[in-house]
């Protein structure tokens, strides 16, 4: 059985990942409904066309053969119980937290055909207004089956994530949890904290205006997700903590070990170092 | 007198700077000679066209109303006896080091026309291949005078600035050096370690392919001046020690006040945090 042929997708939450969800199936030739949470954003989602169906009554997802919970990890940690009485028993559930394991724990005994997956996607923009078509063109779209994960589900969740033009991956959930940490959660605290270094270290220096008339590039990079959404970088922190923990930890190790190089003019022991990080960059791109 | 007129400009290093600078003063209509080190960089900088005049031999320099020495820092700060033999007693000297106190220190005593100065522009490329058309454009171009530099001297370089498009900021040096460290220097290091933590902390979570796998724009950007020019950013540790320190110092304690926000679970706190943020980054774009 094919969950994606026939039956409607439901996305439950049309911000970016939804909305954008919602243009991409209904490009694919999808029937998609949707659920929000606010009338002023389902008359907004109509006339963007994020859906053929938006309401802010539960009762939309009747019929759905899988549904995307596209909801914010506090929310999504904390479903209403009316969105739960109104998912049907037999479709297949997918959500897009970027923290798996607390997911897990909350959505696997709720519905027995729960599948946890993120698809690794984004801009800087959010809300109604921010889904766009092909976010998730050539991205990674994890999924963290567990051993109760129902097989035929999660095919389900793979068609739809080829439908858009992901790359499917799968992985278990605490290692999706510390990698995320790595590479998307512990950066954005390091990046804040070069923010507020820049711009405290500056005052102090009574160079307020000269630190911002200098900063270039590299320093508009460094400090791009330091920058970015404030309730998404607490949220990331918030669900995902001991493993940010760990990457903090692991984090300020490093820094410290190259700020001991600096301390003790060990300058060709530094280069080597930043050698070893421009070989490992090229890995990560 | 107006040292740009009439006299030709020379420029000592065709690197990305200097290389750079000789083909947007030619634009200008300027004769550009210019002194390189190796026979070989000489070849191929008359096949790029990046100067008039191009030469192994210092006395290329001769006649010569302005001089800009484009050299890395470590060479600018132990210049051979055949440049300082080479720079005529009433040209005007520049430098575009990125660190500016320990210029002055060397070179003020030198050469009683010498201005500090720093072009803030740069690409990921270096050497004779790297410079381009249009570097300068719109960036900032700082010179740190002192109480001893040639006010007429100083509106050269200021001429010089003009003619590549950059806009023209003077401070004081040790000023410029604190900013540079905050807002270029350090980054490079706090940029490095996150290399490190995402590369040690995948491996020792058995997820080395999937935090390669899962890296996305984010880790790109903010990992991006840590994977960049090792001898460079080792450089700019080395001779703006001072400042690097401090800013590290900056750096880490606002890296721990939010650690510590994660820890004790103070996610108002950290939003609060990472709001400001994004209202400093704003200032600093």
């Amino acid at each position: 059985m094919d969950a994606l042929s026939g039956q409607a997708v439901g996305i439950v939450g049309l911000g970016l990942i939804g909305g954008s969800l919602g243009l991409d199936l209904q490009a694919a030739g999808l029937t998609v409904r949707a659920l929000v949470h606010r009338k002023s954003t389902a008359e907004r989602a109509r006339e963007r066309g994020l859906a053929q169906h938006i309401d802010t009554d539960p009762g939309v997802l009747e019929g759905c053969g899988l549904i995307v919970l596209a909801l914010p990890l506090d929310r999504l940690l904390d479903p209403p119980a009316a969105l739960l009485a109104a998912l049907p028993t037999d479709a297949v559930i997918t959500d897009v937290g970027s923290v798996k394991q607390p997911v897990l724990e909350r959505w696997q005994p709720l519905h027995r055909r729960f599948v946890a997956s993120h698809p690794m996607a984004g801009t800087a923009e959010a809300g109604v207004e921010a889904g766009i078509r092909g976010l998730f063109a050539g991205r990674p779209w994890v999924a963290t089956p567990t051993a109760c994960t129902d097989p035929i589900a999660l095919a389900a969740v793979q068609e739809l994530a080829g439908l858009v033009g992901a790359q499917w991956l799968t992985c278990q959930a605490p290692a999706h949890d510390q990698a995320v940490a790595l590479i998307s959660h512990m950066p954005v605290l390091v990046s804040a904290a070069l923010l507020e270094a820049a711009n405290l270290g500056g005052r102090a220096a009574g160079a307020d205006a000269l630190v911002r008339q200098l900063a270039s590039s590299g320093f508009a990079d460094t400090s791009r997700i330091g920058g970015g959404n404030p309730e998404l970088g607490t949220l990331m922190a918030r669900c995902n903590r001991e493993a940010v923990r760990g990457a903090l930890h692991r984090y300020r190790q490093q820094l410290e070990q190259l700020e001991a190089l600096v301390d003790q003019q060990q300058w060709p022991e530094l280069q080597g170092r930043l050698e070893q990080c421009q070989a490992i960059r090229s890995e990560f791109l």
